[in-house]
């Protein structure tokens, strides 16, 4: 039996024009993957009848769920829900108890009078099941045709979350038998995608045909990454740890973390079983470093705080870099970061800490320090070390890498590798 | 005449299992809009040949131009150009040029010896022509049928982008007959998508059917596009500029920016134009205001640095909040805020400050100060001013918008408003 096969189908034209990055996809794949469902595909249409009908009879063909977001909004460029209507052949009544919840909205959240505009939100079509949004003002829909379930959902992220959650998810496992996907996955630092494959050469040629091996190179880092679907879940598991052991060993030297985490998320997690502390000087990253450690729940056990020393002058007053530094090797030095690793974690009394200084383009750069170029510095109470590193991406790309190469050295000292 | 038109197709199974968030597809989709090439849709599909060759069919359908991303590295799970050659019926060779290239790039860069396995990244089906890959390994790939081009690019984000703009536009603007495609966008604050939709129905109403106005409601705010498509370049572009002055008569209140720019770069902009300088201190966003001011390039001229007094210490002893507002009305207080705002100000001595502090979740609140509560504060030479927000999101949500309200906090108080 194949597994419970499912196609994503996100509508906006800002889209299609590159205006906005779509993230909604990644989490409801993620969320069926987790139950078993295999997404076959993901598609993007515009705000547009005839491609987003084309899209629902090309997806109803192979699959047995289909989910769409967006363009449900009370707005004239949303042309989903009445789309839905005449493609499932219904009719438009009153949801009373969404008109009741938006009435609610209004009346006492916004504390603004309702207008035509959001009543018509409670509309829907007579031949779909409700998915009631407690999170919004668009409530989900769920339209069954020859055994496919279509989910629509509204395209606001939030929204979207809690109905995949609360509504989508349930309904399939009450649906659909469930196969099982599992997945392994660690993280490597240190080695390059060719030169890795090198190493599990063996490793991959041995693997059984029912199991994949993928390579997910990021940051200067890559995640392996083991597959298998199987109807026995047991079977399936145990066979994946066991290979799951046999790479972890192949990979030993390199190996990051086993989980499926960020590597901040690796290293706050070392952080919190030696309940220790970091603390960050920021220069060309401006704060981004900062965001990755604070960005996950429970950071604050080991975060302390930072000094973004965007300007020199900040460097000089809050992290004691001194003038002779700047007028001599400057800003993007070795003794820069490594006075800046030091003070900021003297001054906000942290085991650790971090620094970064360097060039991230477009411009700044000059002969003996090209684009690309910076220092990362890490500091314990018995150690400073630093080290150059030369990107050679764009500026959000280099502030991305330079902030996980930065944590990944902060790793390595806390584990005494440097 | 239909404008031409172009699908994206993006391969890996990291798509579908929600592990990655595709971007790639976002800057593919502007690329091609900016010389007015029509995306019609994107299709992401995993790393399967028959997934793949059935994306290939469909793509072939209705456009002129199809691009492939991803699957061409050195590991087994790439298997886009071995299919890629069978699918157009070519032979493997090598070729030189890149294969020197990537010599150089082992032998000068990175000091290592080539492996077979690199060697392989050199060939190419003998059935396309090859595009140039300065920034790395895998070589891009144009391959032509039934007038239909097929480009194939890797799926590493600053080599697809390189690949782009020096070999696909160039490509495409030599071969295919160009419409224009063209947008105006403006940002508004301080008014929901509903109300927004009311206030400009009379405008919306009176649109001519050729021009298409979207809302795309984030983080609290809402951009507005006008977007239409003509083989007649000065006739469109009239068109829009009336129709742009129209509405943005219409939104006159509300207005942030008439340009296509993220809040944060209207603000700079502000400052820049002005010559002033501004500062930060987060506590619960962490160093993401930092980020985003410090993002775009030319931001070292109005961004001079900023405080991340994520423990509560750190707001004490950097940013002077007495221990008595801490142990009364605590961290997350007009108090707190007003006193962050204008100390980060005037240690850093800059014209503005802006301060955050709250429970962005998933833990943390009690019954006073709940989930997603935070207080924003700014402040000049001449002004403090503080407001509480409660936001209702997920923790990394929660962050985003709080960061963006209080870059729009910064932007009122510039210009007066508050």
């Amino acid at each position: 039996m194949k597994p419970t096969q499912a196609s994503i189908i996100t509508i906006g034209d800002e889209l299609l024009i590159g205006q906005v990055i779509d993230t909604n996809s990644a989490f409801i794949a993620q969320a069926l993957n987790k139950i078993g469902v295999k997404v076959l595909n993901r598609v993007a249409v515009g705000d547009e009848k005839e491609a987003i009908s084309k899209a629902l009879d090309a997806a109803a063909i192979n699959n047995d769920i289909v989910i769409i977001t967006g363009g449900l909004g009370p707005t004239a460029d949303d042309i989903t829900k009445p789309l839905l209507n005449e493609y499932f052949n219904g009719k438009m009544i009153i949801h009373e108890p969404t008109l009741a919840h938006i009435t609610n909205i209004f009346e006492n959240i916004h504390k603004r009078p309702m207008i035509e505009r959001n009543r018509k939100q409670a509309e829907v079509p007579d031949v779909c099941e409700v998915l009631f949004n407690e999170t919004g003002t668009a409530p989900g829909m769920l339209f069954k045709r020859n055994n496919v379930f279509f989910f629509s959902l509204p395209g606001v992220p939030h929204e979207m979350r809690w109905l995949i959650q609360n509504h989508v998810i349930p309904t399939i496992q009450q649906n659909f038998k469930a196969h099982t996907i599992a997945h392994r996955t660690l993280l490597t630092a240190g080695i390059g995608e060719s030169f890795l494959a090198e190493l599990i050469k063996d490793f991959e040629n041995e693997l059984p045909a029912s199991i994949k091996l993928a390579y997910l190179p990021n940051f200067g880092m890559v995640r392996l990454r083991l597959t298998g679907t199987s109807e026995d879940d047991v079977a399936l598991n145990k066979t994946l740890d066991t290979l799951f052991d046999q790479l972890k060993l192949a990979v030993t030297e390199f190996l990051v973390t086993d989980a499926d985490d960020p590597m901040e998320v690796a290293v706050g997690n070392l952080l919190k079983s030696k309940n220790q502390t970091v603390a960050t000087a920021e220069s060309c990253t401006g704060g981004y470093i900062g965001h990755l450690l604070s960005k996950h729940a429970g950071s604050s056990q080991f975060y302390t705080g930072g000094v973004i020393s965007y300007d020199n002058r900040i460097k000089t007053e809050f992290l004691d870099v001194s003038t002779k530094i700047l007028t001599t090797v400057g800003a993007v030095s070795k003794e820069a970061v490594e006075q800046m690793a030091i003070s900021v974690r003297e001054k906000m009394k942290t085991d650790y800490g971090v620094s970064v200084s360097g060039i991230m383009g477009p411009a700044g750069q000059t002969i003996e320090k090209p684009l690309g170029m910076v220092w990362i510095g890490v500091s314990s109470k018995e150690k400073v070390y630093s080290k150059v590193f030369y990107l050679r991406f764009d500026r959000l790309r280099n502030i991305e890498v330079t902030a996980n190469q930065a944590i990944n050295l902060l790793r390595l000292l806390i584990i005494n590798k440097i």
